[in-house]
């Protein structure tokens, strides 16, 4: 099979070339042109690798996320579907049509087609399992349940809804180009019909986090910069101690990673009508510069331990760089990824409904995110502005080489 | 004041200039630097004008879009609240922050924030006005209220949610960058707090219209090229006769135009189990090159008089394209300016919930979208597929000029 590449399926030779049947009207050939495309999107990201990609990879500015609920307890079912899913995301990676486009008239499309024309857009697919997977006992993968993935325990100040959390299995598809994010979801799981079902998606806006240095930081909807002290993929050292799962096992997740996802809601309603110095004493930065309160750069170290004049601390105790910090945290970080959403209007409230979508991967959930937000939500100054609204926790394991797939190492 | 351009704000020079009050850190100033920016951005389109921004200037790639209920019936209050919205739009659309940010360090920043670093990108602001607003008495606007503007009747096929229906004032904003036209809506409805409440809003990811020649036709989420027919801007003869108001009145309306919003749910699920033939018959083109069927060239005529060998007619009686164009509608033409939208998952349903947020500018909504719809409504194949859920209409006044606002035509 040839594989077609979405802009060449515009092309007369290529679309000679995979044999692609006629349309209806007995031309399926357009001028090549170049459609609507997001910025540049000719950048792509190799989607083999020790890792999977859309970890340790530049994050994109666009985030679709899915979580899906598993609706077989066979295995081979299971495994089948993890082989088509990661045919589908390599191909859709390289800025491939889906399947074979070569066939029928009379059948559906293996592509969905709304990203023909559009370039890659450095698009990344990423695969987790949640806990729930290992309890299913046809799966018979009980034994095989990482020590290191256990639902988030209630922590303070949360108020989930359960319809926004959790999930078996999650996708999680990073562009620069929202249309080729949604299309990797959507067309993921019009594959998995039957095999799962979706159980909460989010779309992301605006990424509130880099992942190497070469990218500014990013603002959130607070307006701060977030993300300043995130690790960075360039730090191998940091990714291999907080990151990436090594000998601790199990075998099948070295390689891989836990991801934590937190749907935040930001009551921006009451943020914006705090003042600014209300607004950094609550964050411990200044808003614009990102420089810590009390410093000049937005890359110098917290001074955590100096005073003011006044002989107050110059990061306030209950301020939330403080406290997220990895001194306050028994030198714990985590890789965050996530993005700013908004779902429209609270009724009930009457207020524009909108926030982060936390994303951070970590060794170990129950050390890093767990702990960290324990301490946060108890006495973060910023709990007074937000409140979580969704979590849930995945394991991702390595990533594969051509003609292997995500999950092998699990599922055999 | 000296105007603060958003970019500006982070170099030193700028800061001082506008006379702006340092951090509670004592520092403001951080390094000049490119942030998170969506594609280039440094397109501006010019706020001020004969007609208002974001009608037949290029469509951007996102859209975020509001309607508001009016709270008061205090004319001054109206006049008022418009004013400051001119202003702030005007800004935002130069890529300036809002307001005046030399405020002291105890009063809420003018602006919120997010999207400083971020270049202009395009950004449109586009102001209109619902049919409730002529019924509130206390503004003594029922004279001035133009026959055009009438609520949308209830149509076939018509499954609305009053919830994401209607409303007094609507404000679209479009733009290159997403977080860009979140800025300017959730900056606007800050503004109005007190005077206007949001009723509903609506993100949009990726346009489905070209609203000039040399953008290329966007694909919405069926697949399909979408808009093919659009009035162009270049097409100013087309723009006077199906947009523009003109000497029909009311005088405060000239230079404006109508705008209808129609939130359609598509049935994705339904849909990418169709085949390829069927979709082709439905839509009446071929899907990847969007010739009309029995054509070669997207842009060719639709062959609506022609038949096929078999004697059938080469466009089907029920395909959209026929039941839409304008030879099936009197000759009448709309210009559109939709978005594809993503809200996650339906829960009664299990399916992702996608679809068009439909957005259509004319002269004269009974003439021409109702009649359309109506016809749409009654016979089009594309039925089987979708559900309008949200409805709502708009007068959109036409432009105003450095120092008047938008709507002054109305409100003197």
């Amino acid at each position: 099979m040839t594989p077609i590449s979405r802009r060449s399926l515009l092309k007369s030779a290529g679309v000679g070339a995979a044999g692609i049947t006629l349309g209806a009207g007995g031309y399926l050939v357009g001028q090549e042109s170049a459609e609507a495309s997001s910025g540049d999107g000719t950048g792509s990201v190799p989607f083999y690798g020790e890792h999977q990609a859309g970890i340790d990879t530049p994050a994109q500015d666009r985030l679709f996320f899915a979580s899906f609920d598993l609706l077989t307890e066979n295995r081979a079912e299971l495994r089948e579907l993890l082989r088509e899913w990661t045919r589908a995301a390599a191909e859709m990676t390289a800025g491939e049509m889906v399947g074979d486009v070569n066939e029928m008239q009379l059948a559906p499309p293996d592509d969905t087609g709304e990203t023909v024309g559009h370039l890659p857009s450095n698009l990344t697919v990423t695969f987790g399992f949640g806990p729930g997977l290992f309890e299913k006992r046809g799966l018979g993968l009980a034994g095989k349940r990482p020590a290191a993935l256990r639902e988030i325990p209630p922590l303070p100040a949360d108020e989930l809804n359960p319809g926004e959390s959790g999930g078996d299995v999650c996708v999680q598809a990073c562009s620069d180009d929202p249309q080729v994010a949604f299309h990797a979801i959507r067309n993921l799981a019009r594959i998995g019909r039957g095999t799962v079902a979706m159980r909460w998606s989010q779309l992301g806006f605006g990424r509130t986090a880099s992942t190497t240095r070469a990218q500014d930081t990013p603002r959130n909807l607070m307006g701060f910069k977030d993300g300043t002290v995130n690790i960075k993929a360039e730090d191998t050292d940091a990714m291999d101690r907080f990151v990436w799962v090594g000998g601790e096992g199990p075998a099948w997740m070295r390689g891989g990673t836990y991801v934590v996802t937190r749907r935040i809601r930001m009551l921006l309603e009451i943020w914006d009508r705090s003042s600014l110095e209300d607004q950094e004493l609550t964050i411990g930065r200044a808003k614009y510069s990102g420089a810590p309160l009390g410093g000049h750069d937005e890359f110098e170290p917290l001074p955590l331990d100096e005073k003011q004049a006044s002989g107050l601390p110059k990061i306030p105790v209950d301020a939330h760089v403080r406290l997220a910090s990895a001194a306050a945290n028994d030198g714990e970080r985590i890789l965050r990824r996530g993005y700013s959403f908004t779902d429209g209007v609270d009724e009930s409230l009457g207020e524009l409904e909108a926030g982060l979508f936390f994303i951070a991967f970590q060794r170990d959930p129950e050390k890093q995110f767990v702990a960290i937000q324990r301490r946060l939500g108890s006495s973060d100054k910023l709990n007074e502005y937000i409140k979580h609204v969704g979590s849930a926790v995945f394991a991702v394991p390595p990533g594969t080489r051509k003609g292997g797939y995500v999950g092998e190492t699990l599922l055999g």
